[in-house]
């Protein structure tokens, strides 16, 4: 199993202090030691680093924690293998380009019972079920609207769809964003927190680390920040019920204007 | 325009010495400084870094030049934009996959009158020629082989008639792999350098640096440098001929061996 760390915000903003406490479990805290990797959307464009090292001993993750890059949509994660053997081409976020955007993707949980077959546009390069999954839900949302990306509400039912087939053959929490719609579902385990104003202090329970928000942010910011477990010990995070697909868009769940 | 960087090589080798010449173009020995960015392969995974900052101005370049990735192949590159604006999304190398495998490409040149229609499979997400360049590649080679990636020498044929394609609207030279085989075009200029035992010191032109390989080395290393104009003043470089399509293979150009 792995762990997920994703932000979606109303402005670009940097994720170093979530980062910090969640990249502790990759070998500190918790054993999620297996590689880790990070995506952060700017713009159109994404910027990824992967590594096969543990998030705790990784000089690329010691430079993410220290370098504030400020985005908008960011997909992380941590990985314990489950399967696939620990490898660059393995280690998560995912990324392929579907209607000329990006698409990122990282999943926590365990696929045993599923074999795609007959994949036409995608194919996994490594050896997990996760990017295995990945492809499948791409072909899918290629293969119902091939002429290009249709409206979100056109999208969300065919991605709840694939996902709920998926879901189906295991544990399937993921995190999964083309940089404009940013989609979190929740298979076992998957909360949320929304922080705008009025802010507050938060206190990382994994590092002994406080950041006052109300020194860093402007009355309008807001950001959502989505993880498999919560982040901070003063805070309430809300959980997402199993089987729910959430829809984040400027740092607030939408999913319920599309239903 | 840009400049071009390569490596391919018969161990895992770092770039550290080559990059640190070769990025010292972007903004301090010469103006190529709208972007850059470095592609490793490392086994079938591939790891990028890629900014819209001049490499001798961007934290990420600085990390790279410091922190010795090994690696087999390697491809980057630094922006002077012609087309498509200072962005993340337009920065090179590319990266797509095709038949389970990642492909990595970056390009110097200018192609004003190329203008793809009809893509089916791979689009760009940026507004470079080079990016829309280098989808069309990967369509006519998917369309050409739709079963799976052929022998290298039906594979060479296909990518050099649409090499010629491309090269006819403009200005086209490129550095293309898949981790495992490695193209370099040359439509204007593209030289290279096979460094093997008896392996000497080198002295960087773009900065005050040597580097002796004798001590970094074993006897049966081999490393290919490819570089839009040498990257060293005490070592002999090879042109590659303006219209030639080389494939090199564990630091050595292959291609006659394929005609």
């Amino acid at each position: 199993m792995c762990q997920l760390l994703g932000m979606n915000c109303n402005v670009p903003t940097d994720i170093c202090f979530s980062f910090e406490g969640f990249s502790a479990r990759g070998g500190k805290t918790d054993d999620h030691s297996d590689g880790w990797g990070i995506a952060f959307f700017e713009g159109k464009g994404c910027r990824m680093f992967i590594d096969p090292k543990s998030s705790v001993s990784s000089p690329i993750a010691d430079f993410v924690r220290c370098y504030p890059i400020h985005s908008t949509h960011v997909i992380a994660h941590i990985r314990k293998a489950t399967q696939g053997e620990i490898a660059l081409e393995n280690c998560h976020p995912f990324r392929r380009e579907l209607w000329g955007q990006y698409w990122v993707f990282a999943h926590n949980g365990d696929l045993p019972n599923f074999s795609p077959v007959g994949m036409q546009f995608y194919q996994a390069v490594g050896n997990t079920d996760s990017e295995k999954a990945f492809c499948l839900m791409l072909e899918t949302l290629r293969e119902r609207f091939p002429f290009g990306k249709p409206p979100l509400e056109e999208l969300y039912p065919v991605l709840q769809e694939v996902t709920d087939k998926l879901a189906s053959t295991g544990i399937f929490n993921y995190l999964l964003t083309n940089g404009e719609h940013f989609f979190a579902h929740c298979s076992t385990k998957l909360c949320y927190i929304v922080r705008q104003a009025p802010f507050a202090a938060a206190h990382l329970i994994d590092e002994d680390v406080t950041v006052d928000f109300r020194e860093l942010t402007t009355p309008s910011d807001r950001v959502a920040v989505i993880a498999t477990t919560p982040l901070t010990d003063n805070e309430v995070w809300t959980p997402i019920a199993p089987g729910e697909l959430l829809v984040f868009q400027d740092g607030l769940p939408i999913t319920k204007e599309l239903s």
